[in-house]
């Protein structure tokens, strides 16, 4: 299984490519899409920017399925607003590629990359340097990408415990919104 | 001038075509884009009809230009994400279609379709059915994307008559969130 972490933003979109054989997780690709030099006020333009960019690292790098942090509301709604198209572009890249999509919390991922739901950007940034045999620290937006790309493939492995133990949990279920919401 | 005007919704995306001949208007479709009997708590599947559904309208319409409406943050801050998102799959749709894209608030549509910004969905209706001769009012959804599509034929026009007269307004100009936010 190959994962694409998405950490989806208006100014810097994360993404992380991971593959996962059993309990091993081997690192293949990360980096960020940026728009912040697109012209200002052309929103348009930025979302195209983002929506290329999925489709682009999708294309290069064939994960087999994808996974996307949850975002959430911010203080200024007008920013949550912004982000939300952020997120909406990002996913119509990755759906526009038939990629089947499940989504992780902040805190989600955070447990599962450092066991903990108040890691700081540095741990999180640490253990997946670590987790993957980095030899160097990535990017606090790229090691956010490859922590939802880790996030999905430990629910993977979860699932799949549960399975063989005779349970009845469907896959489906890590990718509600915390707190049930529905929509 | 073929317009294809589009009213963004998580639930219903409203889709409007008109043909642009001077000041001549005349209707080429309207209908809705429904996510509602798509499973709950999918949102990159119901994203994925959004975005699936703005291309095939692109593809069977072949419009040359595209508006759309700027939505508003609702009170409920988990709504504008989703309706944030919602507007971000759509306009996805359009850009990787290479649509130029316009956009425009409610007001400034409402008051290009009945000369005032406070003008009733049922107004909107009425004078969307006048304006483009059709034989019965169309629905809420479609009448706003319809409206959206002929407050950019207007837009067009005043920008055009602007240039004759030697202006050096942009056509840009309209595409600003009103209140002059940057992003």
């Amino acid at each position: 299984m190959r994962v694409l972490g998405i950490d989806p933003g208006l100014q810097t979109t994360g993404f992380g490519v991971v593959d996962v054989d059993g309990a091993q997780l081997h690192y293949v690709a990360s980096g960020t899409i940026k728009t912040r030099d697109a012209a200002q006020g052309d929103l348009p333009g930025r979302l195209k920017i983002i929506f290329d960019g999925v489709q682009e690292v999708v294309r290069r790098y064939q994960p087999t399925t994808a996974s996307v942090e949850i975002v959430f509301v911010n203080v200024n709604p007008q920013s949550t607003l912004l982000l939300g198209q952020a997120r909406g572009a990002a996913l119509a890249g990755l759906v526009s590629c038939q990629l089947s999509v499940s989504e992780y919390t902040a805190l989600q991922m955070k447990k599962a990359i450092t066991g903990h739901g108040l890691a700081r950007k540095e741990q999180i940034q640490e253990m997946v340097a670590r987790l993957l045999k980095l030899p160097a620290v990535p990017s606090k937006d790229a090691a956010d990408a490859l922590g939802i790309a880790i996030c999905h493939a430990h629910a993977g492995r979860s699932f799949d415990a549960i399975a063989k133990a005779g349970g009845t949990l469907t896959r489906r279920a890590h990718a509600h919104y915390k707190g049930g919401r529905s929509y």
